[in-house]
């Protein structure tokens, strides 16, 4: 499937379009096009903040206008943090992106145009595009940075072209230990503590099933099990070793 | 409801703490935390990568080490971007933000640790928390910037916490026009092709359909009819007027 391209509409600072790049990267987009960057391209400063995705940054492709950027795809979304009073479709970053890979799975080129850092698109470059993308920011501080707008559509890209797939899960290497080995586990912690005295006086059914419930909480692996064990009885060990 | 904190360890660049608040800030995140920044603190240069966000870095707490930072805690999630080896739950942002939410809710205080720039957490800073947060990135270009990795955590947060709600919604102000200014607006444009002989002989049934096919898809608004019937009728006008 093709990729969604990333259209800057003349940025400024070469960390923005470096931050830009290696946002992309994170995400698996590769396909960056710069529209007129302000004073020029390329920029010092760019390759340390894309931060190893010069990748993306060699193979931007420059255009002198919006209408240039857009001329090969067939839909393309405006990001932008304010209405704008155009009659266009409204998507959130992730109902936008499902749109897109609904549109490259057919074999459509999609764009997303991103604007000036301070003063975003101009009304007339969104009225070249099919449909906004806004952001559910807070009202109260709406205005996010160029590198982060592209970084949330990205990540939804990425989230919604893999199923969210994490880098690791995290999984048990070994399943919860036996029955068997936890009972033997209780029974072991419950003699001992027996011969310190630990139980007050009636007590010990109750506190006995409250610490049960403790161990099993934690569906402790055959090691882990082993491991705790071991931490007991050095404990016991220790303090019958001190005794004369 | 309590806020998610957001726990900086050992900071180094001005600008990442900067863009932390400002990203903290779109999401209606405030409270941030910073355990021992590298080189001390306030750093030139953090307030205007804030853009704004004083109050965020204003009200930043600082600590000396993870475990005071985090002491008031009822639960911490550590961000890593590789597997340590630990047997903890692994949570996407937004399955955290619900596990966060819900903790929340109960009235539990929440954290979020992240690492150093370069290094992150240590092994033993991520074995003070109860679980572990990862990004779902490109394994071949896994390394997220400190403030896109917060930025991330806040934008599900808020997404979650607002239903994703949208600042605006393009939504239409009128309703599609009545369809018998539609039909009536067929008649028009049909008659006047038929004044200029648009009409292949006998294709005339199919291409009116066709045509009035597209022009229902615009679904448009009676402004929106009105716009475009005048647009014709200053076609056909001026081409009667500059006949003799």
């Amino acid at each position: 499937m093709k990729h969604s391209v990333i259209i800057l509409v003349e940025p400024q600072l070469a960390e923005n379009i470096g931050m830009v790049a290696r946002a992309m990267a994170n995400f698996g987009l590769s396909e960056l096009r710069l529209v007129s960057p302000r004073n020029g391209w390329p920029k010092k400063g760019a390759h340390s903040a894309a931060s190893g995705a010069t990748h993306v940054l060699e193979g931007a492709r420059l255009y002198d206008t919006v209408r240039d950027a857009i001329a090969d795809l067939n839909f393309v979304f405006a990001t932008t943090a304010r209405e704008r009073g155009q009659m266009k479709r409204v998507f959130a970053p992730d109902a936008a992106m499902a749109e897109a890979q609904r549109r490259l799975g057919a074999g459509q080129g999609v764009g997303i145009l991103f604007g000036r850092e301070r003063t975003g698109l101009e009304n007339d470059e969104v009225s070249l595009a099919d449909a906004i993308i806004t952001f559910p920011v807070d009202p109260k501080f709406s205005s996010l940075n160029l590198a982060q707008a592209v970084l949330l559509v990205s990540y939804e890209w990425y989230k919604l072209a893999t199923g969210g797939v994490l880098p690791f899960d995290g999984g048990r290497q070994s399943p919860p230990a036996p029955r068997e080995m936890m009972m033997s586990f209780f029974d072991y912690i419950e003699t001992e503590l027996d011969a310190v005295n630990f139980y007050p006086e009636d007590k010990k059914p109750t506190m006995t099933r409250n610490m049960r419930d403790i161990f099993h909480r934690l569906e402790m692996t055959e090691q882990e099990v082993r491991t705790l064990r071991g931490a007991i009885r050095a404990l016991a060990e220790g303090r019958r070793l001190r005794k004369p």
